[in-house]
């Protein structure tokens, strides 16, 4: 073997390929249908995540209210991809992009790429509140969830041997905030657990006292939705005795006290953070490349000011007369956006123009516990039963994997016959520590 | 509310009870066959466990090697024993006993108790081997379950993007120490995973270069079972090209190094360590009440020279003419003395003299991956396929909790029909870190 320079061996090792190299950040949706849509094309395809799986967002908060297990709501990229031909995975944090030298750098070393595609989502925004940063629970990532999970649960477990009834209050009480799907479905789910699945684990604490406080900065829920689904969630919320707060903003929050804008406390041990996100994209991009945290993309989702670099999914922000403040962070975008993207990729091939990308809006829902969901599909409006249903359809087949649908379906019948959520193991306590010690 | 002493302070809050209270150290198959069987006895029962979950540990080893979910091995205690009346959970450390006081002390306070049942079963032993304790990986836990597998994924992540050919081959070598159930049966996983998923994940590597390499002290593989499934056991690992080398000891792992008592040297970036237990009782037990690093107790599981104080499962020595050495440390034995105890506690009640154990042997069983066991059946000794389904149908009912029996079943059969592994997740790199941050 040659003897390397320090700078070749700086780069990370992909085999080379006659093939022009495509490089893309993060397999979300985005990604994962931007690569599967390559297959077989003249490209060679590196995909960069930092983790080695694919995360179903939109089931997380079943995994941190114990309704799913993690693994059922991940799929490992290598097996999602392995049809794929000419593909390399790599798992890495990507640091920065140099779009002058055409180039990334990483946790692992440097690549060249010919075509760079950002699918890299969007990360939770704190809005520079650092009280809330530090002591708040995101909900993004799997091992949030799990963290999450367990944290709710030790509190209950403290609560059944604590003599301070302020503790107790606290420890019972749990604050989410932001009115949007996640911040509604999170504190729905709770509100079964409250009404389910609690008071027989700790028949020793008194269920009156456990309160669940959703807190949401405008004066409406689900705010993507329409003004009836808007409606019927709060009211569904009700029905599980969420105590929902409108118009009402939080300042800060010391891991015990909320502080609210209008002066009021709320002592708590939980302050769950959905109220918003922000653009997850590496260093390096001009400054006109970025707008609202977005990365600006033209209709064919090229970055503005950043020549054979893409961006897609909620990372991009594509500017219309139809989405004057571009589209929404939703799934459904990221999917099209991928397979469009796919689709101008193999133009390029051939030499034919790319088209500008279109999106179809298929409707949005959200569910809230039990039996209740809403849903808006075009002029369709409405909620209840059926909208549950159509959800529970709709989120079974989008999920990765079909290992996943199985044991997702399973535990959903299971949780629906027996009032019952199987997964409450409390693994944190070990998480902690550098090493597991028995 | 009256103002309590520190003394009482200290005490954990447990409700009042006119009942003689039973204190029960340990949630495993011992503990909960104890508790079923209580029930609407005059009894208070207070169970402690550090976990607030049974574990399954026969299938530990599945997780570890990316077969099931950890979910589905474990059940939440308070969910299990939820029938149970006058039934106390509390999630701690039990730190000592003080049998001449009847008191124990925990990380969360002290309690008093009438009897005290210790069922915390057994904890890995590196016989005072400190290089081997901080390096190897032990397979008695959960959260040790799940870091074996983000460890075994990472170095074939890591040998993609290695340039250094020892490194690489280090990496993908993988030694278990340690010939018994656990030993025999991880060795087998991963002799599947070699054969049928890690090539399809990482088609950069060569698997000619990954290597198995159990390593075994005796003479023999599986020395609690027929000589016959020992023979049969080596065979079936040797189909799965698991380097199998008897008469062998460890001498220390540096965690790059096995440094053998015969002096020879395997580089490798894993140690599996599953060649011995020792008892996990706590301080505070007189000298004469230890006996090989167990709890020595008579017939009636009574603990020798601690009055009231009972001992059950893997954690007992019984000594008997027909088992000198004390019964093997299986979750049989576990289970019946479990059943046994509470049937002589309810004869206590009744002021009924206690009758002693006798152990039922229902045989014993191992299985070596894909459609291959060993089985030992009073004087049936067989192995293949029959003896496969058999271990399959075993493992399916005794597992704790209906919802883990169709998960399990799910992934298995999957499993199966796929030839693959579906729950692939590395969520360790995240676990190091104070505050899992995006």
């Amino acid at each position: 073997m040659e003897e390397l320079t320090s700078n070749q061996l700086n780069k990370i090792p992909i085999s080379a390929s006659p093939f022009p190299r495509i490089v893309i950040l993060g397999g979300g949706f985005a990604g994962i249908n931007l690569i599967k849509r390559l297959n077989k094309q003249r490209y060679q395809i590196v995909l960069f995540d930092r983790n080695n799986y694919h995360t179903f967002q939109p089931l997380l908060y079943q995994v941190a209210t114990a309704g799913l297990e993690p693994d059922s709501i991940a799929d490992p990229l290598r097996k999602q991809l392995e049809p794929v031909k000419n593909f390399y995975f790599r798992m890495a944090e990507v640091f920065s992009v140099d779009p002058e030298r055409k180039t990334i750098s990483t946790e692992i070393g440097e690549l060249d790429y010919d075509y760079l595609v950002v699918a890299t989502g969007t990360k939770t925004n704190y809005f520079g509140n650092d009280s809330i940063m530090q002591n708040a629970f995101p909900l993004k990532q799997i091992p949030q969830a799990l963290d999450l999970r367990s944290h709710l649960l030790q509190n209950f477990e403290a609560a059944t041997i604590s003599r301070d009834e302020q503790e107790i209050d606290s420890r019972m009480t749990i604050v989410v905030v932001g009115g949007g799907p996640t911040g509604v479905e999170v504190s729905g789910a709770i509100g079964e657990l409250k009404k389910n699945v609690l008071p027989n684990d700790y028949p020793e604490l008194d269920f009156k006292r456990m309160r669940i406080i959703l807190l949401e900065g405008l004066g409406r829920l689900l705010n993507g939705m329409s003004d009836k689904s808007g409606e019927k969630s709060l009211e569904y919320l009700k029905k599980f005795e969420v105590d929902v707060r409108l118009n009402t903003m939080v300042k800060s929050y010391d891991g015990l006290k909320v502080t609210l804008d209008n002066g009021d406390i709320i002592n708590t041990h939980t302050l769950i953070w959905a109220a918003g996100v922000q653009g997850n994209y590496p260093d390096g991009f001009p400054e006109d490349s970025i707008n609202h945290g977005r990365l600006l993309v033209d209709e064919f989702n090229q970055v503005k000011g950043a020549k054979d670099v893409y961006a897609i999914g909620d990372i991009s922000l594509m500017l219309s007369d139809e989405y004057p403040k571009g589209h929404p962070q939703v799934a459904q975008v990221a999917i099209q956006q991928g397979r469009h993207l796919a689709k101008n990729l193999k133009y390029a091939l051939k030499d034919k123009p790319m088209e500008p990308f279109e999106y179809h809006d298929k409707g949005s829902m959200a569910t809230i516990g039990r039996n209740k969901a809403v849903v808006d599909i075009g002029k369709l409006k409405f909620g209840g039963f059926a909208a549950w249903i159509i959800w529970m359809f709709i989120h079974l087949v989008s999920l990765v994997g079909f290992r996943n649908k199985i044991i997702v379906l399973s535990n959903w019948i299971w949780n629906y016959f027996t009032y019952d959520k199987g997964t409450r193991l409390i693994i944190r306590r070990f998480v902690m520590k550098n090493k597991i010690m028995e």
